[in-house]
C-alpha cells in the first residue's frame, strides 16, 4: 500500500539560483517528498523559437534531487509565451461574443488550433527527451487546470471546422443529425455538415441538443489535447506517472474520460475560495468562511478518486488567504491540517501546498504560501511539519475498498441541466451535493461514480439524481445489481440525443421502476410542495403516473407521488429539502438494511481502510466519545477542538 | 354576431403523415374548429432555393379538412431556413453591441433588409397562390410574434442607410432635423442626412429625439414588413382573414399602426410566463404563481381589441408549464378554463391552445401541450373538452359594445419613458396596469383605446396617464367630449419631438386644464410623499402652478396640489400607490357619475354585452351572491370555487 | 483676498440672439458675476472645415460684458463635430471590448490620437487669437469634464502604439519592464516593447503592473492633451485664468498633475446625483436625498483646494433636481444655499450655477436650471438672489491658511486598489471618506493633500488610509515632521511597481514604525474583527509582527494588534466601523494634543480663516448655542433650521 506523502509546488524560475538548495533544505526540513515545478515557465524554456534553454531547469532538479525530493515536471503549455502567440494569432479562443481571448494571463489557446497543438507537441518532446529518463522526476504533470476562466469552450473559426468534422464523425449523414437534434422544429435544419454554425449569438436560445454536442466536442477537445501530451510523455518516460490538476465545482469537460488517459488525478483544493464562490447563502459561507463547507473537499476526494480509479492527489492544496475569491479570509488555526487529513482519509497518494514562496508579483502576489515574500516561515510551514510528523506516527497509507453507497456524479448531466435548467436554479452540481451531504452526515463513506456498469457490482445502495441519460448498458447493470436504488429527479428524462423520451422519462428506466413522469414544474423561491411533517419539494417537483408494480412510498399534501418504490428501487419526484432528503433517506436506509452514525452537526467521519478519521467543522470542541467508543485514538482527543482532527483503528 | 370558438396550434411537419388524421379526429372530438398551421416550416416548404415542397402541406390541410377543421395557415417568415441566410448573410439583424444575430433558433433577419423581403415576397407569393383559394383555409397568420427576442432594433448597416431616408422622409431638411433634435447641444448638428447615425455605442445616451426617432423608423419597418405579406395574400386570397399573433407585456413597434392591415388582431396568452417576467414582486407572484396576474390577460385582452378594432383572438394560450420563463410552473387546476373564459368575456372570437402534442424534441421540448410527447392527453385536453361543451350550452357569441370608460394605451409613451424614465422605476406599462387593475377591482369593463380623436366619443370616463405627445386633435377631441377626463401624470410633457413644451407641460393640453409643471422629480423606492389619510406618492411627483380656474383637489403634506381639478378634468401630479389611486378614483367617479361594484380582493367581473362573467383569481371559495343577486347562473355557483367561472344573463 | 463671488454657465448658441441681453439683465440683477460659455459649441463656432463662425460668440460676449458680466470661456474640444470625426474615424476611443464608442454625444475621442489632438490646437489657436485679449474673458475653462462617461482608458491602436512608446521611456529596457512587472510569472514575459499589449481581453485578470502602467500612461495622456490647451492659451491670453471642471468621486486620472498646468482648479458639485450613485446603503440614501451626504461635497472642496495649490472654484452647482442619477430627487428647501455656503466656508472664490436656463430639448432637458425653459424663475434663482445679498453683507473673502490636520488622497492608491482590491468591498475612496466623515464630526477643517513632502511641514496630525506606495521623499518627511501619524490599512504595501515590498509592508514606512504586516485578509460583509468595546474592523484586517519599539495600543478579540504605535506613529491593522475609528481618533487626537467639537448628528462646522460657519444636514432645526458661545451671528439664528447656515467671526 502507498504510503501518504506531502509535496509543495514550487517556481525556482521566480527566485535567484542561489535560493534553490536552500529552499530544498527546508523543504525536506518539514517532511516534504514530492515537489511539482516548470508548469508556467515556458518563457524561460524556449525564450525565442526553437532557442531550447534547460539548463536553469536542470539545475533546479539537481538541487531538489540533491536534499532527497522528488520532482512533478508540468508541461508549460498553459502559458504559450508571446512569440509564439504573435506567430499564430488565430490561436486564441473566441469567446461566445466573438471577441478573442488575448494574451496577457495564461490559457489563451484554442483547444482546436491545430498550430497551436503541433508547438505543444515540440516543447513536450523536448522537455520529454530531456527529463523523461531522469530518476528525480517522478511524475509529469500536463499543463495545468484544463479549463479554468471558461476555456473549455471556444467559438473560433478552427472550432467551427473542428465542430463541423466531430458532427459528421457522429452523426454520418446530415439526415441523422437533423433528426437526432429535431431540427425540422424553426426550420432549423442543415443541408450539409458545413453548414453547420456554432450555437453562440443566436437570436433566443439554440437548440439544447446542439449546445449538448457543442459541449460534448468541445469535451473531446480538451481529451484529446491532453492525450496527445500523454502519449509523449510516455513514449520517452514510460514508467513515469502521469497526472493532470483537476479544480473544484468544474465541469465543463468529462473529466472521467479526460483521466483515462492519466495514471492519477490530482486536484486543487482551496477550501475557502471555493466556498466563496459557491451558490451558498451568506449565513453558510459565514459561518464556515475559514474552515470551508465541510464537504465540498470530500465530495470532490471522492470524485477524483473515481476519475484516477483509486489512484489520485491533492495538488494544489490552500495554505492561506488567496486572492481570487471575492473574498479571502485567512483559514482558522488548525484548518490547513484538517484538510489535509481529510484528504488523506479519503485516500489521497499526495497532499501538495500551494506553493512554497508567495512571490511578491504579478497576478498571484496576494496568494500566501509556506513562505512569506521575504522567505519567512508562513503559519502553513508549521501546520506542515506538524503534519509530517503525524503522518510518519501514523504510518498512513492508501488503503482503498469498494464502498457499499456509490453516488453518481455524470458530466453530460452538469451539461444537460445547466443548458436546459427549466427553472433558474435548477444546478445540478448542487443537487449531487445535496445527496452527498446528506450521506455524509449520516457517517457514510461514499464511493462517487460515472454511470457505467461496471461501477455497479457490489453496491449496496446506489443514488442517481437528475442523470440525463443512462445507458442501456447502465440501466440494465442496475436492473441486475441487486443494490436499493435511488433514482430522480429527472433521472432518465432524456435521451442520448436530448429529446424527451418516445414513452416519456424514465425512459429505459422504465424497466427497473414502471413509473411516467407525465409532467415537470420548477418551483420559484418561495414555493414549496409540502409533504406532511417530512419536508417538502423546493425548484422542482414532478408529476407521476404509477404502474401496477409501484407504490407511492411518500405523497405530497397535493396528493402526488413525491416518492415511488418498486421493491428496491425508488424515484424521488422533486428537489427535496434537507428535511425531506434526510428522511428520504432513512426510509432508504431501512430498505437497504444498512446502519448509519448519529454525528454531531459539524462533525464529519470518513474511513480509509481500517483507520477512522473523525474531523471537526464546528467553531466549538465537540464531545465525540459515542463515536470512538473503546478504540484508542491515534490523533486527537474525545473532547475534539474545532478544527480538530481524531483517528482510531477500527 | 360570431360564435365564439376554440383552436389548437398544430406542426404536422413534426409528425408522420399516418398522424394526421388521427390528431384531426381528436382534435374535433374535442370541439375544436380552428387549426394553425405553417408558420415555422420555411425548410420544409423550400428546403433548396426555388424546390417548392407543398404536397405535405396541402395534406395536412386536407386531413384537418376532411375532420371539418378550418386551417390557419402562417407564413414561415420567422425563420428563414440556412440556405436563405447563407446566400445573404448581411440580412442578419446587429445588435446594439455590434455583433451579428446568427441563424440557430428563429428570427434572424432584419427588418430593413430589401434582399430578404424580397424572398419573403417570393415564398408568400407562391404559398398564397397555392392556398389562397383553399376552402379549408380561414385564415392567414403573418410571420410569428414580430419581434419577439428584441428584435424590432437592428443597428445593421441596411438599418443605417434605411433610417436615413426615413428621416429625410420626416424632416425634409437636414436643418429641421437639426432643430427638431435640439442638436446644437453638444454640437451634435448634422450637415446632412448622411451623416446620421444610429444611435448605439454613444459615449453616452444618445439625444432622445434621436432614440425615438430610430424608435420610430424601427416600428415603421415592422409595420410594412407586415403590409407587403398581407398585399400578397390578399391578392391571392380577396377574403381570407389576415391576422398576426401578437404577444404580451410588449410594445417595441406600433400594434396599432401594423393592425390596420389585418382583419383580426391575435395574441399569445402565457400567464404564468408573463408573470414570472413581469416586474411584480416575489410576494405577488408566489401568490398568484399558478393563475397569473387577474388582471394582466384581461388587459391585453381589451388592448388587442382596440388593435383589431373590435375583431380579436387569443392564438396561442398556455396550457400547462412553458419553457420560457425563469421559472415555470403548472397552472391550478381549473385555471386553463379560467383564462379561456375570461377571453370570451373580453369579447374574443377563438381561443386556441398552444399547442397541440409536446415536441419531444429542440428548443420548446419543455412547453406542454394538450397531448403529451407520447400522444397521451394531458390535463388542458380534458378541460378544453369541458369548455367547448359549455360554450355550446353558453351559445356563446361575441358582443361587442363601446365601454363608458376608456383607458389611453399609448405605444410612443411606452417608448418615450424607456427613452427618457428620469427614474430607474418609470415603467410606462406598469403605469398604466395600475390604473387598469384599479378600475377592474371597480367592477368597470374597460376599453383600451389609442390617443386619437375618434375614440373620444360616447366615453363617461377617459383615463391618459403618462401619455408622452397628445396630438391637437386629440386635444381638441377631448376638450369637446363632455366626459371626465383623468390625465397625468407626465402627461403632455413633451412634444413629438420629445422636446419640452414651449410654455412648459402640459402643452397643449393647457386647454383643458390650465396647469403648468414647474418641476418633476423620481423618487427612489421607500421615498413617498403622503397626502394624510389618502395614499401617497411614489416613484414620482410633480410640482404644480395652477390657473384661476383650477382647484386642488388633494394636496400632500408638503403642500402641493396632488390632484388638480378644473371641471370635469383632473390632473395627478404623481405616481400614485395603491390607495391614493383607490381614493383619486372614488373622486373621479363621482364626477363622472359612476357607479361601481364592491368586489371582493381576487374576484373579477367582465361583461360581454348582456353576459356578465365573474371568476375566482383566488385560491379559497368566495361568496359571490350580492353580484348575482337574482339573475340565474348559466354557469358556475354562488360560492365560486378557486379559479371558478360564473356566467349570468343580466 | 479674493471676493468671493457667484457665477453661471450659459448656453448662447441655444436661444435667439434677442435673448441675449435679457439673459444678461437677469443674471445681473441676482448678483452674478462670472458667466461660463462655449464649452460645448463647435459646430456652431466651425460648422465646416476651416469655415469659422466666431461673430456670434463675439455677440454673445459682447452682451453679458455689456451687463458688467465676466466671461469663463471653455474650449469645445469635448464635442468634436460630426464632420471631423467622419474625416478620421479612427480617432474613436475602443471600449475594454474592442467597440467604437460613436459620435452622438459627446467625449467621442480618444486622448492618444494625435490627429485629433491637432484638430484641437487648431480650434483653440483660433479661439485664443480671437478672444484671448478680449477684456470681459477673464478666465479660460480647458474642454469640460475630462474623463466623464469612463473615457480616459482607451483600447484603440493608436492608444497601443502609443503604450508601448509610453513604456519604453519608462523602462528603457524590455528586460527592466519584465522585471518590474514580475512578467516571469505564467510567461507573460516579452521580447521587446513592441510586444506590449493593452490588458484587456486577457482571459483571465492582467498583470497588475501592466494595468497600473496603463492607467498611469491614460492618466499622462490626459494630462498632456490638457497642458496642450493650456499652452496655447497661454500664448495668446497671458494673464487669463485657466482652469477645468473636474467631477466628484472621480479618480480616473492624477488631478494634481493636471492641476500643475491650471491656475484654479473648479469641480461640479451636484449633491443629490452624487449621493444616489455613490456606495451607501438605501436607508443612507433615503435619509439625506434631498440635502445630499454631509460630507462629500466638503470633502472635495478640500480636494480640489490641494489641487489648485489654494485656488479652487464650484464650476457648476447643482440647482434643483439633474437628469443623470437613477432618482433625481428636488432638493429641499434652503440645499442649494447651504451647499454654496459650504464652498464658500472651505474657500472657493467662486460658485457658479448649472446653468442659466433649462434647455427643452435633447440628453439634459431634465436637468433643472435657474430659469425654467420657459423663461420664468425657478426656485434656485430665487436662491441666488438672496445668497448674493448675504454674501455682500459678509463682505466674504478666501481666507485661505494651512489647516492643523491634513488627509492623504492619492489617485495611484485608488488605481491600485481598483486593480486589486482582494476583497470586492475594498474602495479606496469610500476608506479616505471614513476617515474624512470621522475629523469633520469632531469639528475639524481639515486639508486634503497629495503624498508629496512639501505638504508634510506645519502639520500637528497627518493621516494616511491605504497609501499604495509612499515614495522615499514622503517616507523622509514624515519622519522628520514631528506630526502624529496615522497610517494603514495596506499603506505601504506595495512598490511603485505593485509589488510587495522585499521585506514585506509597510516597506519604506518601516522606518517610522517597526512593523511587519505578515497577512493581509478581506472580510465579507457580516463578518467583523471585534475589539471589545471599540468597534470592530469590516472588510479587511492585517496581521502584525511587531518590532521592539512598537507597542499594541488596541488589540483584537481574537488576539491580534489592531493599532499599533510607536511614539508618535501608529498603523491601523484593517477596516474601522465608525465606531472603531471614533475611538482610533479620540486616541490620536490626545496623542497629537488636539481638541475637537462636540457636533449634534448632522452639524458640521467650517472655518475659513476667522471666520466659521455652522451647517445643518440635518431635517430639523438644532441648537447650536453650544458652539456658537458668545460670538455674534452675522448670518443664521441658534435654533438653526433645516439647511441652515450659521456664520459668526471667531
Ligand atoms: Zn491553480
Ligand atoms: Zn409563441
Ligand atoms: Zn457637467
Amino acid at each position: 500500500m502507498t504510503r501518504q506523502r506531502l509535496g509543495v509546488c514550487y517556481y525556482p524560475e521566480h527566485w535567484p539560483q542561489s535560493r534553490w538548495s536552500v529552499d530544498a533544505a527546508m523543504m525536506k526540513g518539514i517532511g516534504l517528498s514530492f515537489v511539482r515545478i516548470g508548469e508556467f515557465a515556458w518563457s524561460r524554456l524556449e525564450p525565442n523559437e526553437g532557442a531550447y534553454r534547460f539548463e536553469w531547469l536542470s539545475h533546479a532538479i539537481e538541487a531538489l534531487d540533491r536534499a532527497g525530493l522528488k520532482v512533478v515536471l508540468g508541461t508549460p503549455t498553459a502559458t504559450p509565451p508571446k512569440w509564439l502567440v504573435d506567430k499564430m494569432p488565430e490561436m486564441a479562443a473566441l469567446d461566445a461574443d466573438g471577441r478573442p481571448r488575448k494574451f496577457g494571463s495564461r490559457r489563451h489557446y484554442c483547444f482546436s488550433h491545430e498550430g497551436y497543438a503541433r508547438e505543444c507537441d515540440r516543447i513536450i518532446e523536448h522537455l520529454a527527451r530531456a527529463f523523461g529518463g531522469h530518476p528525480a522526476v517522478a511524475a509529469w504533470q500536463t499543463d495545468n487546470e484544463y479549463g479554468c476562466h471558461d476555456t473549455v469552450l471556444s467559438y473560433s473559426p478552427v472550432a467551427l471546422q473542428a465542430f463541423r468534422r466531430w458532427c459528421e464523425a457522429r452523426y454520418r449523414s446530415i439526415e441523422t443529425l437533423n433528426e437526432a437534434w429535431g431540427n425540422v422544429f424553426w426550420s432549423m435544419e442543415y443541408r450539409s455538415f458545413d453548414e453547420i454554425e456554432l450555437p453562440n449569438l443566436t437570436v433566443t436560445e439554440a437548440n439544447p441538443s446542439h449546445l449538448m454536442d457543442f459541449q460534448r466536442f468541445s469535451s473531446d477537445k480538451v481529451v484529446a489535447f491532453n492525450r496527445r501530451q500523454a502519449q509523449i510523455i510516455r513514449s520517452h518516460a514510460p514508467d513515469a506517472t502521469i497526472l493532470h490538476n483537476f479544480m473544484g465545482a468544474f465541469v465543463d469537460f468529462d473529466h472521467y474520460a479526460l483521466s483515462d488517459d492519466l495514471d492519477v488525478a490530482a486536484w486543487d483544493s482551496y477550501p475557502l475560495g471555493f466556498l466563496e464562490r459557491s451558490s451558498h447563502d451568506d449565513a453558510f459561507k459565514l459561518r464556515y468562511m475559514r474552515v470551508g463547507d465541510p464537504d465540498f473537499q470530500a465530495f470532490h476526494h471522492d470524485l477524483y478518486r473515481a476519475c484516477g480509479r483509486g489512484r489520485w492527489q491533492v495538488m494544489e492544496q490552500q495554505p492561506g488567504p488567496v486572492n481570487w475569491a471575492p473574498w479571502n479570509p485567512a483559514p482558522a488555526k488548525g484548518a490547513v491540517r484538517l484538510w489535509t487529513f481529510e484528504a488523506f482519509a479519503a485516500g489521497a497518494e499526495t497532499v501538495s501546498y500551494f506553493r512554497w514562496r508567495q512571490a511578491p508579483f504579478a497576478q498571484e502576489q496576494m496568494h500566501e504560501a509556506l513562505l512569506l515574500p521575504n522567505a519567512a516561515p508562513n503559519d502553513a510551514y508549521h501546520d506542515v511539519a506538524r503534519i509530517s510528523k503525524e503522518l510518519s506516527s501514523l504510518d498512513a497509507r492508501v488503503e482503498t475498498a469498494r464502498a457499499e453507497v456509490a453516488l453518481v456524479f455524470d458530466y453530460e448531466s452538469a451539461w444537460a441541466w445547466r443548458i436546459q435548467p427549466q427553472g433558474e436554479d435548477f444546478f445540478y452540481f448542487d443537487l449531487v451535493m445535496c445527496f452527498y451531504r446528506a450521506l455524509r452526515r449520516a457517517g457514510l463513506s461514499v464511493d462517487i461514480i460515472p454511470p457505467i456498469a461496471s461501477e455497479v457490482a457490489e453496491r449496496r445502495l446506489i443514488l442517481a439524481p437528475a442523470l440525463f441519460a443512462p445507458t442501456r448498458d447502465f440501466s440494465e447493470a442496475l436492473a441486475k445489481s441487486g443494490a436499493t436504488i435511488l433514482l430522480g429527479p429527472r433521472t432518465g428524462s432524456k435521451t442520448a440525443d436530448f429529446q424527451i423520451p418516445a414513452d416519456l422519462p424514465p425512459g429505459a428506466l422504465r424497466r427497473i421502476i414502471d413509473i411516467r413522469v407525465r409532467r415537470a414544474e420548477s418551483l420559484r423561491p418561495g414555493a414549496r410542495i409540502r409533504l406532511s411533517g417530512q419536508g417538502a419539494f423546493v425548484r422542482w417537483r414532478e408529476f407521476l403516473a404509477l404502474g401496477e408494480s409501484v407504490t407511492p412510498e411518500f405523497t405530497s399534501e397535493d396528493g402526488e407521488t413525491a416518492l415511488a418504490r418498486s421493491d428496491n428501487v425508488l424515484y424521488l419526484a422533486g428537489w427535496p429539502d434537507e428535511e425531506l432528503l434526510t428522511n428520504v433517506l432513512r426510509r432508504v436506509f431501512i430498505i437497504a438494511g444498512m446502519s448509519t452514525l448519529a454525528l454531531p452537526e459539524d462533525i464529519r467521519v470518513r474511513d480509509n481502510g481500517a483507520m477512522r478519521y473523525i474531523f471537526n467543522y464546528g467553531a466549538a470542541s465537540t464531545d465525540i466519545s459515542a463515536l470512538v467508543g473503546e478504540e484508542t485514538l491515534l490523533i486527537g482527543s474525545c473532547l475534539l477542538e474545532s478544527c480538530g482532527v481524531a483517528v482510531f483503528r477500527r
